[in-house]
């Protein structure tokens, strides 16, 4: 039996992941505003064949405060239009926030970074979660969860619908004087709860046809939706046993509507080097970055009590099982599945929770880090993986020269690119068309 | 005393701004949904050494119907994104609905391209002018014209507030730990008819400070916004005298506001050959190519009486004098002008309509065609134009190929880039700051 194919995306975010990337020596910051530095990353990331690059989105800067480190920079579409011309097959997947988006808009632009990069745009939809973002969208504060995951839901079928709406085949272009079959355009009337869209789009089908849908949910109404919709879902596991737990539940939830399971890829922050200590070492110099009162703030958070007379070089006291646990939940558990399964001091906790907030974190050589990537695939935790270099460009560089060579060697990650748009690279397909999706 | 500098923006428009363009054997119909064909056509402006690309934009499929040629394509926003990594000097110019945009989405798309070009973009804020982009945005219904103007208004208030509130000078970078000077950073508050937005942007300023500041408009309301807030402003006029009536008026009203006179740029129909003769030939070529029923309809509008009998090959039958007329005045006096300073046909009437309904348009060699531009700069009806080449890229290549040469001889163009942003190109400075314009 052919082992699966792994996918692996480039999720990249600021001088890195870690929450300390920005200070070190090494560090990248002043290259936050050059187009040229993310276009080089994409290069980068096209080098290691990877199946695409995500970009993030916010629509506030970043609310733990400018001092600490940078906030939002560039505008992800027209950053991800930038690195398509800059690459060729690697597909460009952008965040776009269904709370404060309205379709026509968000449609068109995807559209177009479609059409631009040939058939390697993908839209990750996402509900906002802030309410200094509704700040600057005309809301005195965020909606409720309910009504935020309802609109993002109606959001996608608008979009959907828009992408379906001016189809490429009705563009005759006979210069006899029929530029395009009116009979294929139609309007879509869309009159919903929260959009009113009439429609047609006035772009025609990009190349995928229907750019390709991401998604990430944790919460149920997260999860209904990303399993009604979404085409791949970005997700967040500490260890193996979450992996496996939310890809389970979320493809019984695809089951249940009628779908085929989709590809489920958690975040994946790693320290690669030539012996287990050389890795250690990068993640401990990131580590000794960290501002330790913020860090703790947050973690005093997490955990609903004060941390902040923690000592940083012992072992966190014991905290209560999570049934007792009265805040949110899913952080508080990532806190205590770190320390039962590393058995950390406050120091490397904090690190841990540094990028992203507790994603999975693989720590070790190319080789022991591929035996640990084709564990999570072949035991049911992943289909690939969200790459969050901690450090750019430096733990891409490390993931792309050293992990991808060990894990093509294997037989389980591509060595060319097979096709030139998104769908491509993860169904096997050029276009949108109804299909099994692993 | 040195002649005044002339300013020429490429005015990119589907195959061309003449309607029949599309339907041109040698014509690039074909090429429109290709990133490259716009970039191309980018490079050409910049090796003419023109200020800037200038898209314009609608919300709604072309209301006269895909049948009869092409309607909107790619979004101009990631259109001139991929046209900035085409090229090193040109202004990139989008145009932005003030009556669909959301302040904070509008701010922070060209802002970013203004940092992805290095400070080469401009916005050309415009209000919206058909019920069909309203339904595509939540409405039943455009609103009033009063209340459109209002909204351009606080719109262009509050992008400017946002590309002012993160000033890129907060951006110390400090390793230690102090990423921004946070007290730098304000938010708007901003709490309107139309916008509530706190702020501050997600971006820091970019290279220009503020992009260039574009605008549009002939109404009295249109006109006191442009006077009150435009940069410069692109006009249309059929003749010297309208423009220099145009120019004046608004000028008059800029004083008024205690501002500076800023540029303004009417569009420019060009039809170039080496002979007068030749020239008329490309015009009269594609006017061959106009589908006469439906370029009939559109006239019929105009004058508000059934033309569809009009003989084609004779003069159109006497019109009645403007102040006669009861419908919208400002086409029928096109109308009129173009009929008392032509001459023309029925058929050719309906060509000089055909791109962009009535804008001035110079038929000759490069000689008299720079005659004619100087002669529009010198006696006040323009500061330069913006180029709406009727075929592209043949009235483009025409234009940078043997018009430009020519003003550049004449040392009224120049010859090479002397700034790297848009800013630079129009008033000889690199970032926003109060100063004169002209």
């Amino acid at each position: 039996m052919t082992p699966k194919e792994i996918h692996l995306n480039l999720f990249a975010f600021g001088a890195g992941h870690h929450a300390a990337a920005w200070r070190a020596v090494e560090g990248s910051v002043e290259k936050l505003g050059l187009i040229s530095w993310w276009e080089e990353l994409a290069r980068t990331a096209e080098r290691g064949k990877l199946d695409a690059v995500f970009l993030a989105d916010g629509q506030a800067i970043n609310p733990v405060g400018l001092e600490n480190g940078p906030g939002w920079f560039l505008e992800p579409v027209t950053a991800l239009t930038a690195m398509a011309r800059a690459t060729n097959n690697i597909g460009l997947i952008s965040t776009i926030s269904s709370t404060f988006w309205q379709p026509f808009h968000a449609a068109r632009m995807i559209a177009s970074l479609d059409h631009i990069s040939g058939g390697r745009a993908g839209i990750n939809v996402v509900t906002s979660m802030t309410d200094a973002e509704a700040r600057n969208h005309g809301m005195d504060a965020l909606p409720g969860h309910d009504v935020r995951y309802a609109r993002a839901a109606e959001f996608i079928e608008t979009i959907t619908a828009l992408w379906d709406s001016w189809p490429a085949e009705s563009l005759v272009m006979d210069r006899a004087g029929k530029f395009a079959d009116s009979s294929l355009i139609k309007s879509i009337d869309h009159d919903g709860e929260f959009f009113q869209v009439a429609g047609p789009l006035n772009i025609p089908s990009p190349p995928q046809g229907r750019p390709v849908l991401f998604q990430a949910g944790s919460s149920p109404q997260g999860r209904e939706i990303a399993a009604k919709y979404a085409e791949a879902i970005y997700s967040v596991a500490w260890d193996l046993e979450q992996a496996q737990d939310y890809r389970s539940d979320i493809h019984a939830r695809a089951t249940a509507q009628g779908r085929e399971p989709m590809p489920v890829l958690p975040g994946l922050v790693t320290f690669v080097g030539t012996t287990v200590e050389e890795a250690r070492a990068k993640q401990q110099a990131l580590n000794a970055l960290l501002p330790v009162k913020d860090s703790l703030n947050q973690l005093s958070f997490f955990v609903g009590q004060d941390c902040s007379t923690w000592d940083l070089d012992a072992p966190p006291p014991p905290l209560p099982p999570l049934e007792e646990f009265s805040g949110p939940k899913g952080r508080y558990e990532t806190v205590l599945r770190i320390i039962e399964s590393k058995s950390p001091t406050v120091r490397e906790l904090l690190g841990y929770l540094a990028a992203g907030g507790g994603h999975a974190t693989f720590i070790g050589t190319p080789e022991s880090i591929a035996d640990e990537i084709e564990r999570w695939i072949d035991e049911g935790g992943a289909d690939g993986f969200n790459l969050m270099p901690p450090m750019l460009p430096h733990s891409l560089d490390d993931f792309v020269d050293l992990v991808v060579p060990e894990l093509q060697r294997r037989g389980r990650f591509r060595t060319e690119y097979s096709h030139t748009t998104l769908r491509g690279h993860l169904f096997n397909q050029v276009a949108y068309s109804a299909r099994s999706l692993v």
